[in-house]
């Protein structure tokens, strides 16, 4: 194990953070929350200091392989988490240390969950730090130090490897760096148009960029207790419009950059993605209209509510709790499917059930013809064997983790329903499941344990399982 | 596609249903039911004779594949439901065809999942039938025609490869014949046993023979309404020592049989589902205690539904539904896993389970070893990628289908565990579920829809899925 490499990685993870509570710290003084925006300004001067400290020690290794990545992101990741906290506390918003690294994690990992009861009890500097996470934790910290500071060899593609959603780290560009800032450049553009697009609506400023931060990293923390309900139909089509966006692989978005446009609209799993939103907006409308919904109102709220449940982001104009059992139950489909790799999306991933589904079909004609020879395909090229393999192995640790999380929340004597959504909502970093955790709920409740486990789901979810894995295994540590 | 073998092995099956309409004839005349008895008695009559029809197409090709091997299984329990349920509608005791058509599928897949809400009301002959359709679907109709008729080449792996539950078939002894004679052979004294032992226990005769049907079989038809809870604690407990039995791989018996007694208990399936097995009871009895339940009578209890539970059998002592949230949570999950390979019972089977476990770890330490070479092994043997491959396939399309399900049977309205566990209790081929379908419940209040959804679950279940697949696959139908 590499300590001294992964030692100077977390030194930059917490300066990084430390300038991070700038713009919290700026808003608290803008609103007059003296006390909060010192607490905010000072934590980042402490910050830029300990991740000197850290940095200090002297590189000798270069050596940087797999597992050194997904232990630098994994412990990144839950320093960062650890500090993140810190705010909520100091100021007094969020006094339980477990509830406000809940919160933070919870805006990290883009989930959205959250312990609060009443949110619109926050200060504005604490509402932007939430937010702000979202946007965070949506592209990957570890991928922003990537665009800015140039590291060596094959450390950059493993890092990005440990924190970049989907089966396979589509390389853009041949230099990682420039891959980085690029996906970064994409997706600040696409924030500041958001904000634009808010704020012509009328949604003032504060509002405006705080939800749009929340839906560039769908995450879905609200700064309203009826979350994004009270907005005007303009305004929560923008959200709706934005949230598919942000869910589609940012590869997409590269391709129309460099004029293949056509390539941008052959990607399967861009095509997958626009076919099973439409399909589901299509089947739960029809499903609320024949409950007695109005055709158009029932189009607008549903694409939201898919769009935001899809992606991953959480925000909600309608408690679907209350719909009928088939659009829920598809709705809880929607929520392992997840987003595009590649997005800021999280859940199972388009790209991987496609896999998934690739692969029954070629067991399934293997049978019918087996003198035929298959292979996989995905966008005409051949799939690799190792990306379908791990593609697999995930999905067994993804159902394995899902099982042990669920029996330990089990213990805290909740319904099934919300017990089995809470680790689906957390795992796949959506935000709000069913009956007690709904769209209207929250996970205050919870025990400790049962926090800490959905903790611990939201980190799995977020780094897709592997790096927190490596983490705790203790073959890791030995030697 | 080679028709004439498919068309003559299902003339087989229709004729040997034929005779095995005798016992339930014959339990007509003994309890003086003569219209019943008679009905049996001229329904098998057809049966040979139209079997005999089936039987006269010559044979010309003798080549014979996989595909033809699912679609002759798939075919073959198709038509077995369809003639099965034939004797509960003339006899009137289930008049409506769908509703008997429910009660022989799940009969003969040995779910045991009832649509009736008074069993106690059918006659004796029906009572048999439903319980001897267990007995026969457990180790398969198309095993024991190969027990007793001697069939050419490759033909008779491929019909025992799609009927046999597992990963892969065993071969006990080099010849298939041998093999599937062997089965039935343990089957048959096992069953015998548990009768013996029933009635030393001052249970009638006719109560014994259909409980150890149900046993044998891992179905679970009871013939009271409250199950076995009726029953003293002794009878209770040879059941639930035997369900715990006929969950076992067969192989082990085998072992036993010739001798190798070390290789028995080496077997890594079997130490694996007894340590779940011990393991599920403990930590559901600590539950149940803690809720306020004596030991003594909690862990004779736990051990039952346990045992049930896990080999899919589904008889009830105990309205599980009314336990602590944990101790259902883990019932689920038991649900899922089911019991060993090459037993009666059903589920995802212990030893697929153990290779989705082993792949992850394997992976696991692929990333924290990157340079050690590792290999899949079971039993000390080398994992076939064949093997493994399909366990991974078949993970998925068991997935696909019980989503697919959900959402189809979420169209009825019911509550979302309600749902879920229909499913789960169908395609494992266990019988109850929780809420509206648990242990005291029962599925007659579902749509004709999800009757028919439920139906194909439990075939798919039963067959492992594939064959089902390949069946409605239209690929299988061209040229």
């Amino acid at each position: 194990m590499n300590y001294s490499i992964i030692l100077k990685i977390i030194g930059w993870v917490i300066q990084l953070e430390g300038i991070f509570f700038l713009p919290p710290a700026l808003t608290g003084f803008l609103y007059g929350e003296i006390k909060d925006a010192l607490i905010y300004l000072i934590l980042g001067a402490l910050c830029i200091v300990l991740g000197g400290l850290f940095r200090m020690h002297k590189n000798k290794k270069t050596t940087f392989y797999a597992k050194e990545g997904f232990v630098a992101v994994a412990l990144s990741w839950i320093v960062m988490s650890a500090i993140g906290a810190i705010p909520f506390v100091l100021t007094g918003d969020i006094p339980s240390y477990p509830d406000a690294l809940f919160e933070i994690i919870s805006g990290l990992t883009t989930t959205g969950s959250s312990i609060l009861t009443n949110v619109e009890a926050l200060s504005h500097a604490n509402l932007l730090w939430r937010s702000f996470s979202h946007w965070i934790g949506g592209m990957g910290v570890l991928v922003f130090i990537l665009a800015i500071l140039p590291m060596t060899g094959g450390s950059t593609m493993n890092l990005m490897k440990a924190e970049s959603p989907g089966p396979s780290v589509g390389k853009l560009v041949p230099k990682m760096q420039q891959t980085a800032f690029l996906l970064y450049a994409i997706y600040f553009a696409m924030t500041v148009v958001e904000i634009i697009l808010l704020l012509i609506g009328g949604m003032p400023l504060f509002d405006s960029i705080c939800h749009s931060f929340g839906t560039a990293g769908t995450g879905g923390f609200g700064i309203k207790n009826d979350s994004i309900a009270g907005y005007s139909t303009y305004l929560q089509n923008v959200i709706t419009v934005f949230m598919f966006l942000f869910g589609v692989n940012f590869s997409f978005y590269y391709y129309i950059l460099i004029r293949k446009v056509k390539d941008a609209f052959r990607m399967e799993e861009v095509r997958w993605y626009f076919f099973l939103f439409l399909g589901a907006v299509t089947l739960i409308t029809i499903s609320l209209v024949a409950d007695g919904g109005k055709v158009g109102e029932s189009i607008q709220t549903v694409a939201f509510q898919v769009a935001s449940i899809m992606t991953t982001t959480g925000y909600a104009t309608a408690d679907f709790n209350l719909w009928p059992q088939f659009a829920k139950g598809l709705m809880v489909v929607l929520m392992f499917i997840g987003a595009c790799a590649g997005s800021t999306g999280g859940g199972i991933k388009v790209s991987r059930i496609m896999i998934y589904l690739k692969q029954v079909r070629k067991e399934l004609m293997q049978q019918i013809h087996p003198k035929r020879i298959r292979v996989l395909k995905m966008d005409n090229k051949v799939l690799e064997h190792s990306v379908v393999h791990s593609c697999n192995t995930l999905l067994m640790a993804y159902i394995l983790i899902f099982i042990v999380s669920l029996l330990l929340i089990c213990l805290d004597g909740f319904d099934m329903t919300t017990n089995f959504t809470s680790i689906a909502a957390t795992l796949n970093n959506i935000g709000p499941g069913l009956n007690v955790v709904g769209p209207t709920g929250n996970f205050s409740e919870f025990s400790a344990l049962s926090k800490f486990v959905l903790m611990f789901d939201m980190l799995a979810g977020r780094l897709e399982i592997i790096p927190m894995m490596v983490l705790f295994h203790p073959g890791t540590w030995k030697k």
